[in-house]
C-alpha cells in the first residue's frame, strides 16, 4: 500500500469518528437495576436540576434602594415618671436616627428623665456597685462599673431605699429612674403605618420595577393598606405596624414593651422568560431576635436632648424601647440561556456513568456467570512489557547488523 | 497453569490498565459532526471557562471598610419660609446622622419650621383627613390620619384656607406648612466634596490596598478632584457632588429639589498573577431610585432639634430632602491555582462525551448504515438468563449427587 | 425466526444494559501511571471534596440579628480646650448615633468648639484657601475651599496667627480651632464594655441560636466578660473594648487619638451532624482601615447640638475622633444530605477519564508497543461512506426495477 500524503492524513482526521464499543447484555437482573439506577438518574437531572431549579435559566441578583418613610401621632402621658401633662410625639420624636439604611427604628416606649445637669449626687441603689458600707466603701476617681458616674468617694444614704447607703457619683444628676413602665407609653405606635418605597434593578437583564404595582394616583396610594390576602393591596407598600408585627406571630403589647427587632423581607423571584408585569415583590416578616429565651431580651437605647436653661447645660436623657425593623431585599432573575442548559446536561450525562459503574459490579462480582461477562467485556492483552523488552532487543540487534551506532 | 498467589495478584493490580475498546469509524457525515461538537466544546471550556471566566485561577471576595468626610459650605436664604436672614449651613448641620456606615445624606433642600410647642392648634389644610364640616366632625382623641396631630373635637375655619374648616388638634404647633420650595434651597452643595476612604483586603491572599494611589502627600490629595478620563485623577478618592450625580445622568437641580438615592460602587477586580500595584479601584456611580415614575418621587424625612426658650421645651422641624449616597465595594481578586483549573478540565472533558452520544444517535439510527456500525458497536449477549438458570440447576444437581444439604 | 411483537420489543428494554467493552493491559509502566492519577484523583474527590469540604452535606447560610449595649462613663477635664471644670461622658454622650444597624461608634477624643453662632468672624489661618494677601483678594460670596464659610471678601490680620491676613467669612462664629489634642481626652473609653447580642437562625434546618451560651442568670451574665482563653468566657458576649483593639494588634493609645475602623467578626460554622450545642459562635477582631500609610490617618467626624442662648440660636460643634466597630456575622450551617454526596461522586467520577485519557496517550504515542495495543484497542470501519453510495446505487436499482418512482 502506497503511503498517504501528509496533507491527506491531516484532512481525514476530520472524517473521522470514534465510539466505545459495548457489550449488549440482555439480562433480567442487571437490566432492571441499570433502568431503574438511568431513570432516578434522569429524573433527577430533568426534573431537579433543569426543571425544579431552573437549570436552563441565566441569573442575576437583584440590586435594591430602600427608603421608609413612617405615618402617625400619638398622645402620651407621663406621669407616672412626674412629667405633667400629655404630650404628642409625632415622627420626629419616635424615629431616631431620623433615616437609616434598610432599617428604622420606632420608639413603643420610654424611659424620660428631664433635666440632667453635670453635678454630683447618689448611685441609683439598682446598680450592685454602686451600693456601698463600711466594709466596701467608695474608692474615689473609679467608675461604677454598669453604673451612672465616678465615684467621689462619699457614701451616703439612698433617698430612693433608705435602708441602703450609696456612692455619690459625678454624673449626669439627678440619674436615671431605671424602671421600666408597666405599660408602653407609645402603645398607640400600633396604629403608625410606614411606607416602603423600593427600587429594584437586574442589571445584566436591564429590567428595573419598584413596589408601588397597580397604583394610578398618589391619592389611592396613600389610602391604602397592606393585605397579604387581597388581590390589590398586597402590592401596597403602606404597611400598619402592629399588622407587621402580628404576622410574626408576636404580640404588639409585648414586643412595645420591651423591643424587639424584626425584619421584613421583600422578595423579588422573576422568571424573566415571562412578561416583566409578572415580576413582583412578596413580603415577609419575622422576628429576629428570638423571644424564647429569659435573659437580655428586648432591645433599648440611651440618646440625650441637650438644652441651655438659665446659662446652665442640661439634657433629657431617654431611654427609648422600641423596634428596629429592618428590610432586607432579596431577589433573582432567570431568564433563559443556552450555557447553563448545556452544563447541565453535560453534567447529567457524567452522572449516568454510575449506572454502568454499579451494575458492571453486579455482573463482575455477584452474578453466577461473572467470568462469562468478563470474557466478553475484556480482552486482556498481556505481552506489553515483554513486546517492550523485544522492541529493544530487535533495535540492538537492527543497529548492530548494518553497523550503525544505536542513538542515546 | 499454577494459581498465582495472593500477594502476586494484589501487586499485578498495580500494573494493569483499562481502557475502552473503540469503533474507529472513517465516514464523512459523521466525523464532520464530531469534530464539529468536539471543536465547539473545547472552545467553550478553553475559551469561555477557562479563558474568559479564568478558570485557572483560585478567588477571594473583598473585605472593606469605607469611610467618607464632606466639605463645602453654603449660604442659605430663608425668608420664602418666614425666617429672616441669611443663614451657613456647614457639615454639621446638612449630614443627618453625622455618621452611617457605608453611606452618607446630604441635604439638598429643606423646610423649616421653627418655634414649634406642644399646643393646639388648626391642623393644615393639606391634610385631607384634617378637614371636617357639620357632617363630618373632628371624632376627639383620634390622631389624624397622614396628619399631624391628634384632635381635640373641635372643628375651627382655617386662617390658611379660609374657606374650608380644619380640625383642632393637639399637636407640635404651629404645624408645618408643607410647600415644598420651588427651588432647591442648598443648591450650593453641588460644589461640595467627599472624600471617601476605602481599605481593602483579600484575606487568602494577604494583599491590603486601598483607594488613594500615587498621592505622596496630604496636600497634594486635598487639592485632587475625581476625574474618571485623567490618568492620575482617577485614583483621586475626593468627588465633587454634582460630578457624581450627572455622571448617572441625571439633572442636579431637580435631584436636589426633591431628593434621591444615589449608589457609589467601587469595583476592585484584581488579578494577583499580575504586580499587585495593578489592583487599582474603579467608580460607577447610579441612580437606585428611579426617576421615570409619577408617584411617591424623591427622598426626604423629618427630624427636629429641640431647645428651651423662657422654660417651654421647643423646636425646630425641618423638613429634609437630599441625596443619600450609598457606597457599596464589590471585588474578586484572582490567582493561579492548580485546583480548579484540573476540575474545568475535568469538566470539560465530561462534556465532550456529549459530542461522542449525538454522533451515535447519527451512526445507529439516521445513517443508512446503521445495521453495519451496530454490529461493529455491540457485542450481542443473550446468554445471561439461561447461564444464570443453568448454573442454578447444575450446583442442586452437584449438591444431591454427592448427598449434601444445599445451604439456603 | 418469527419477529417479535412491539410490546416484547419495548418490554425487552428494561432487560438489557450497556456496558463497554475494555482492553485490560498489562503493562508495568502503563499500569503505575494510570493507578498513581487514580490515587491522585480519588484522594481530591474524597479526600479534599467530600471530607475536608464537606461535600456530603447541604448548606445553609446564617441569618442574623445584632443588637449592642455600651457601658460606660469617663470624667474629662478640657481646659487645654478652653473650657472650665471637669465633664462625665455618658453613653448618651459618647455613642453617636444613639443606635446603629450592626455597626457602633465609640467617641475616643473630642475637640468641642462651645458657643458658635452664625455671624461674620475670621478663618482659621490652617486653612490655605483662607488666607489673603494685596495679590490674592478674598472674592465675595464664595466658600473657602475646605473651610468653614463664605467670603464677605474683606482680609484682616488673624488673631490667631497675626503674621497672616485671613478672609472674613459668614459662618459658625468661632470657627473651630482645628488643634488634634495631644493625648486621647476620652482615653477611659479603653474600659468601657460593649454587649453585644447576636441572634442567628438556619432557616433551611429550622436551628436558632444565641451568643449567650451557658448562662443562667442575668448577674453571671452582667458580670462576666470575654476570653477567647476561658472555657466559659469565650461565650461572653461582654466585651471590654480595649482588649477588642488589643487582640488585633493595635494599640488603644494611638488608635483612640485618630480613630479608625474595628471589624468584630462573628462566626458560626456548624456541624448539624453532631448536636446542635456544639453549634457556637467563635469571635475575630481585625482592623480595617490600615495603619500603614501616612496619609489621611483614623476616623473622625463633625455633628453639632443646637441650643438657644438669649433668644440667640448657638451650637456646640463636636469633632469626635473615635472607633467605628462594624459588627459581622457570618456563617453557614452543614447537615448530611444524599444529593451533594451524589453529585460529588458523580463529578469524581467523570474526573477519573482524566487517568484514562492520559495513559492513552501514552500507550498510543509513546510506547514502543503503540502499533500493537493501537490494534487491540481500535476496530478500524472504513466501509460507511461506501456503504452509504451503495445503499444509494441499490435503492434506485430497486425502484427502477420494480417500475416505481423514487420517493423524494
Amino acid at each position: 500500500m502506497a503511503p498517504p500524503s501528509i496533507v491527506r492524513s491531516a484532512l481525514s482526521v476530520f472524517f473521522e469518528y470514534d465510539t466505545p464499543r459495548i457489550v449488549h447484555i440482555r439480562s433480567k437482573k442487571v437490566g432492571v437495576i441499570n433502568r431503574f439506577l438511568q431513570l432516578a438518574i434522569i429524573s433527577y437531572v430533568i426534573g431537579f436540576a433543569i426543571i425544579y431549579k431552573k437549570g436552563y435559566q441565566d441569573f442575576d441578583d437583584v440590586n435594591s434602594a430602600v427608603t421608609t418613610k413612617l405615618k402617625g401621632v400619638a398622645l402620651t402621658n407621663l406621669t407616672d415618671q412626674g412629667i405633667n401633662g400629655t404630650r404628642v410625639w409625632d415622627v420626629a420624636d419616635y424615629v431616631i436616627p431620623p433615616q437609616e439604611n434598610n432599617a428604622f427604628f420606632v420608639m413603643t416606649n420610654v424611659i424620660v428623665t428631664p433635666g440632667q445637669q453635670q453635678d454630683t449626687c447618689l448611685e441609683s441603689p439598682s446598680v450592685p456597685d454602686g451600693i456601698c458600707s463600711a466594709e466596701k466603701p467608695c474608692v474615689p476617681d473609679t467608675p461604677v462599673i454598669n453604673g451612672n458616674g465616678v465615684k467621689t468617694g462619699a457614701c451616703k444614704p439612698s433617698p430612693r431605699n433608705s435602708s441602703i447607703e450609696v456612692c455619690e457619683i459625678y454624673a449626669w444628676c439627678p440619674v436615671e429612674k431605671d424602671d421600666k413602665p408597666s405599660k408602653p407609653v407609645l402603645l398607640a405606635s400600633q396604629n403608625f403605618t410606614v411606607f416602603i418605597k423600593n427600587n429594584i434593578e437586574f442589571g445584566k437583564f436591564g429590567v428595573k420595577r419598584r413596589n408601588l404595582i397597580g397604583f394610578d394616583n398618589d391619592s389611592e396610594l396613600a389610602n391604602c393598606r397592606f393585605d397579604a390576602n387581597d388581590k390589590l393591596n398586597r402590592f401596597c407598600p403602606i404597611f400598619i405596624l402592629s399588622e407587621i408585627v402580628e404576622s410574626t406571630g408576636q404580640d404588639y403589647y409585648n414586643l412595645a414593651l420591651s423591643g424587639g427587632v424584626i425584619q421584613i423581607l421583600i422578595q423579588w423571584n422573576c422568571n424573566l422568560d415571562y412578561s416583566v408585569e409578572d415580576c413582583v415583590p412578596e413580603y415577609q416578616f419575622r422576628r429576629l431576635d428570638s423571644n424564647d429565651y429569659k435573659l437580655a431580651k428586648g432591645f433599648n437605647f440611651r440618646y440625650a436632648e441637650p438644652y441651655l436653661e438659665d446659662g446652665v447645660k442640661k439634657r433629657t436623657l431617654i431611654k427609648a424601647y422600641g423596634i428596629r425593623f429592618i428590610v432586607t431585599v432579596e431577589g433573582k432573575a432567570g431568564k433563559f440561556n443556552f450555557v447553563p442548559l448545556f452544563l447541565n446536561i453535560g453534567s447529567g450525562l457524567a452522572l449516568l456513568s454510575i449506572a454502568t459503574i454499579v451494575c458492571d459490579i453486579v455482573v463482575l462480582y455477584f452474578l453466577k456467570a461473572r467470568k462469562f461477562f468478563k470474557e466478553k467485556k475484556y480482552l486482556d492483552v498481556k505481552g506489553a512489557d515483554a513486546y517492550e523488552m523485544f522492541d529493544s532487543m530487535k533495535q540492538s540487534a537492527e543497529y548492530e547488523s548494518t553497523g550503525q551506532t544505536k542513538p542515546k
